[in-house]
């Protein structure tokens, strides 16, 4: 837990004996990034959707397409524009801005997004952001002609609170759009209107998708949000890929019955049955080697009152891992402790698949690239699966992909008490800049 | 389960060979109840109450003070009247009626109530309160003497979805009546109003105390509601006692996090702490011998998010027994159990006793006495605690108690499926008769 008071000593701990970055007062002809300015634009932005009253400690919530996201991008964009580079948006609302680079050569991007979950922190996504930023900034100081052109991108929409999906605009960037999409309604407001409200097209919502071959690259600096690199004390981690989660839908019908009347051994009791599958589940989850997880994260039982037997209980089950196999086998170990669970309890149970997704991998010369910067800076690495969605998930299917993580103070994320200190965001945000240079080195990766 | 088809082949079951009872066109000397007129009542009663459109398979919505039960009590007046007593009504809103018997004697008294949960049906209470009428007509018709009066009382609001009590007029009867019951406020409307609805007094509700040696002794009549005499396929149950409910609260605190980025060797799971948690109940009632039951019929999860695990978790667990020694064991047993469990995952686990009361036993010299009127009307007989709570269980207080027990069909009750067939009701008011003829010939039990 960290305290209001721990969490202000940690953000104003003092510089380290070698910093591999520079504050504003250094100069260097080497690009460097500015770690003063990364972290005033990190504090600026956490003024939009700030609870009232509140300070920097008290996180945000600015969920896509409310007031704090609109005022934030309006922001944003002229902070683009005061680095004299021209910004673009794209039909799903997307903000792009692209910067020197020779014609005929494919850009390198970096970015991330700025909208939030309804009380969350100030690192998620904005961190990369304003890393993106920074590489810009630090090559136009040093006047370094790069081969590609390095461009940025503020993913519109990546946290899952809109329309049930996350990463929805680079999704439909990376092709996945589906007919009626823009009809879909959520907190009584159609996407299309949504995509309107962010200065988006949905007329024309198509021209957003890109191809293969748009970009040379895509790297997205982000905190973890896991206690991984934390816990390890490794300021840098190399992202091997996004796990892919397999979500089950699990209904269970036992017998309504007085809970004074209805002796042990005749009982069908949903929630007793509800009880050993989420032990299942954690058990599944557990006993083999590697980095999977396994949750049941939401319960519903009937009638859920203190004298009556539960009838019938409702849970979500999702396993995560890199591997799709491994995925698959963990679904069949479910649906096997499901039925013998139904036996041995006297109910019904039904698994049932409710969402899948591909895992994404991150490009093996990308990480390499990462590695080889994280090096020249001396800084420690750990390579380590991303359990979180990113947008970089949906860009790694029409580019080279790789992903830096920053450590997540407690492992803590999606919570006003997310933290990373800006000792930590500043190493990620050079890391990325030096990884950048790195990959405009080669023609492809 | 019971489909409406098989409901009412069952009711309409051919009586069976050698009638215990006499059907209205029987004629006899000794004193014998009217299976027919018995049903008609119930049937009648039923209206009060029934969904819309519906028949009496459909069970009956006759909440304590709601129109349905006031126009069922006006009835049940009227029917009384029909029968040639006095009814009275006490503070409480409870209706008594007495006949005959030597004017030193206490009565003898009989009766349930009418009231029903939301979605109930046609037995529960409805077949005592009328059974209790059949007593007192089968001793007016056969001209019999009895030295104690015969007392039918109609017990006001049994059911617990009111003011969150059962048994709350009977309850005052027994003298169980606290400063601010009256001021207590369920569903809009203060419990003095509600009492004034059903012509109660509030202003004098303490008038509606009755002493020690009010009455000879109570006998009650009741459907089974669980399935041991249905399984057992045996008519008649002597009711031991009313078992004491340990209900507890139970609180676990976890960590909320992320479902993706947190590893599981690193997680404070409630969810994985309340399920153990109820297979540890389940396992703690069912270890030992003996009927104790235990319960988790209620459970809260936060965030109850499928992809967040949980951080906070509530539960009510219940254990109902006829021993309060076993029921502080097993009391016992679920906090050593808790707090194992939260060492195990890493949460804080609070074990709290929300509510208890005390077993009801039933008085021996009752349960002799309907014992003997079994083996006279040849039935079998079967021992067993009530696990549901009864106005018997209040008025053990201040007069010697027993209970009699009928099958219910699978056990079902609290439900519009809840039956028990027309052969076992009049077989039930049978034994009622000839136990309250058999407990007149005492002094005392």
């Amino acid at each position: 837990m960290i305290t209001r008071r721990s969490f202000l000593s940690m953000a104003g701990a003092s510089a380290l004996a070698r910093p591999a970055f520079a504050f504003r007062s250094a100069q260097s002809a080497a690009p460097t990034i500015d770690a003063a300015r990364l972290r005033n634009r990190l504090e600026r932005l956490s003024t939009h959707g700030r609870p009232f009253g509140g300070t920097f400690a008290d996180g945000v919530n600015r969920v896509a397409y409310s007031v704090a996201d609109l005022t934030a991008r309006a922001w944003v964009i002229d902070e683009i524009k005061g680095m004299d580079v021209v910004p673009r948006l794209d039909a799903a609302g997307n903000i792009f801005a692209r910067f020197g680079g020779q014609p005929n050569q494919p850009a390198i991007l970096v970015g991330s997004h700025i909208d939030s979950v309804p009380t969350g922190g100030n690192f998620d996504g904005d961190l990369g952001t304003f890393a993106a930023f920074e590489v810009i900034q630090a090559i136009q100081k040093a006047k370094i002609q790069t081969r590609h052109p390095i461009e940025m991108a503020v993913w519109a929409h990546e946290e899952s609170t809109a329309f049930g999906i996350g990463t929805a605009a680079s999704r439909i960037v990376a092709g996945d759009l589906q007919a009626g999409d823009m009809d879909k309604v959520w907190n009584g407001m159609k996407r299309s209107d949504a995509i309107r409200r962010i200065a988006g097209n949905p007329d024309q919502i198509e021209t957003a998708i890109r191809g293969k071959g748009t970009w040379h690259s895509y790297v997205e600096l982000h905190i973890e949000q896991g206690g991984t690199l934390d816990q390890a004390r490794i300021p840098i981690g190399i992202v091997e890929g996004i796990v892919a989660i397999h979500r089950y839908d699990v209904v269970i019908v036992g017998q309504v019955n007085h809970a004074g009347t209805t002796p042990m051994n005749e009982r069908h009791d949903a929630m007793v049955a509800a009880a050993a599958l989420t032990l299942g589940v954690n058990e599944i989850a557990t006993r083999r080697q590697g980095r999977q997880v396994g949750t049941v994260g939401r319960i519903e039982i009937e009638p859920n009152s203190p004298n009556v037997i539960p009838g019938r209980a409702t849970l979500s089950v999702e396993f995560r891992d890199l591997s799709e196999q491994v995925l698959r086998e963990l679904g069949d170990a479910l649906k096997a402790r499901g039925a013998a669970i139904a036996q041995g309890t006297g109910t019904t149970i039904t698994v049932e698949l409710a969402s899948t997704n591909v895992p994404a991998m991150a490009t093996s010369g990308v990480q390499a690239a990462i590695g080889r910067a994280a090096e020249a800076a001396g800084l420690k690495t750990m390579r380590l699966p991303s359990g979180a969605g990113h947008d970089a998930q949906q860009i790694a299917k029409i580019a080279p992909m790789g992903m830096i993580f920053v450590p997540s103070v407690g492992g803590i994320s999606h919570s006003p008490k997310e933290l990373t200190t800006w000792e930590d965001c500043a190493r990620g945000a050079d890391v990325l800049l030096r990884t950048v240079l790195e990959l405009d080195q080669r023609d492809s990766v």
